[in-house]
């Protein structure tokens, strides 16, 4: 194995960075890239730390690299928006190998591929650790199209996208794994290890949510609903009450919180990594929103209702009980 | 002393990067920001990793600030671009100190407002070792306007802007003092330390260039003259050849060399980060461009000449080497 040398990372990049779109007037190479741009353009920077925000360990670099880029697209899908280009900031240690960061690229530009969306430009830099840096241009789906996180109303019902806490948990099992070497993870559970994994970012459910004309205000969840879902009641000025029976989970899910320990209700609203959307329907339009939807044949869920107030509020065998912001902390 | 908190850190990024500008349509604290953007968009992005590319011994926090911003900007001068919003990726060590971050902010922010430039989102996130992540936003001065690498042809004269290995020298300086504390730096090499420790981007500069239309390719100077210029005319496909004796220099560029026991010339060609500008002028046009760019006030110097064939020489006292490549490597 050898390790990595600036001038074959900077030709991979530059492989990888081939459009023939004719959008990238100027790509990698230059001072800048140059790209024609519509009227509207959101950004977004995420940066990913080892052993902080990954742990090499035990996750492939080839699903980190499309990690990395999926969690950046996440945000652009939390918009209702389209991801266009990508700009990549990497930090490796000197001894990384180069099979290692090869791997983690490969992921990384087929994720982009699969998104229709273009490697631009970035950087490469030695340091002591990996740290990832990723910037994501994107549009909305039409100038005033983008859906911001301030727009729930009281009496707007709150909405999910997926399954929450199977990233999370396969997180946890992995983790347990880690310090158990005689543990093996049961079958039943690889959709949770997949969460964790290789999450995908709802780039089609944003779109068509925004172009419902239905949804309110939206975001990620990246760290956890109790955290997020604070979030988007504070920019919008409200509370929450949701529902813990109507909360959707994986089927393994319970078992697997069995398994660890815990409460599935416990990495459902607050273990984070899902990077599913949390979104609020206009008071009074569950009914046409779910019409509208049932084309698309979206994974959504109702779990609860904005109120007046602020913070989020559990509601659980009768009892209710504040969890703002008590998810992840990364 | 008190470390850095992430809610202390967000909230001063919040207020600095409070705007009036209607361009910036969402700000930090949604998923993505929102700009209203014009049909083309330049971008760059640049990691600084803690004793790679600066000394916290040496570097003053609000002249780091200033400079991890500047270096930025340099690369949309080095377009002839108008820098308009920046996005901040910052990793950072959990004891670090909440002034000197503080103090960190209060310098990019300086800078950001000296070109009216926004700050509009970012990141921020523990880790083992200083890394900041900066991308830039900006646009040519009009869309076809642009200055790239690529545009130097044959006969070409060959420009610099401002004085050559000042910043290298400056560093040299304090990295001789760290290890010599009985050495005092003559007053007289002030501007080289500052022109290390707070370089400015050539924004005013590389605009009039752009506008001249006089200018056929254009970079800045980050990794020092031998390099820049080996990238420009390898995107160009040219040569070229410079002079030695014409090389811009301050004053105290030689007692400073002298004393290190290094050649001026070396400083001038590899030391790197002066984040000048090197470009060139249309073949026979050195005379109008040079009426046209009086008005502008600026400190340019002609160096030498665009020939065919590929690699940067230099010409001193009738011998010609070749010195492509021969820069610093970050």
């Amino acid at each position: 194995m050898s390790a990595w040398s600036e001038r074959k990372l900077i030709d991979k990049i530059r492989q990888g960075a081939k459009t023939e779109n004719s959008d990238v007037l100027l790509s990698i190479g230059d001072d800048c890239c140059e790209l024609q741009t519509t009227a509207c353009t959101l950004i977004s920077t995420d940066t990913l730390v080892e052993s902080i925000h990954f742990d090499t360990s035990f996750h492939p670099p080839y699903l980190l690299g499309r990690k990395s880029i999926a969690v950046n697209l996440s945000d652009i899908a939390a918009m209702g928006g389209r991801p266009r280009f990508v700009l990549l900031s990497l930090c490796l240690p000197e001894d990384l190998e180069w099979e290692w960061i090869k791997e983690w690229l490969d992921g990384a530009l087929a994720i982009l591929q699969e998104y229709d969306c273009i490697l631009v430009g970035g950087d490469t830099v030695k340091g002591q650790s990996l740290v990832f840096t990723i910037t994501v241009l994107g549009e909305p789906l039409a100038a005033d199209k983008a859906v911001y996180r301030s727009g729930a109303g009281v009496g707007d019902s709150v909405w999910v996208s997926g399954m929450l806490g199977s990233a999370g948990a396969g997180l946890a099992l992995l983790n347990y794994r880690k310090n158990h070497s005689d543990f093996s993870i049961p079958s039943s559970m690889q959709d949770l290890l997949d969460a964790h994994l290789n999450p995908s970012p709802c780039i089609e459910l944003g779109q068509a949510l925004a172009a419902s004309g239905y949804v309110t205000a939206m975001q990620d969840i990246s760290d956890g609903l109790a955290t997020d879902l604070a979030h988007l009641c504070k920019a919008s000025g409200v509370a929450a009450q949701i529902q813990a029976g109507q909360l959707p989970r994986h089927a393994a899910l319970a078992e697997a919180a069995d398994h660890l320990g815990g409460a599935d209700n416990d990495l459902i609203l607050r273990a984070g990594e899902d990077y599913q959307l949390v979104f609020t329907v206009k008071k009074g339009a569950a009914q046409p929103f779910m019409e509208c939807m049932e084309q698309s044949k979206q994974n959504i869920t109702q779990i609860g209702t904005i109120t007046e107030g602020k913070g989020v509020f559990l509601e659980d065998n009768d009892e209710v009980a504040e969890i703002s912001f008590q998810g992840y902390e990364h």
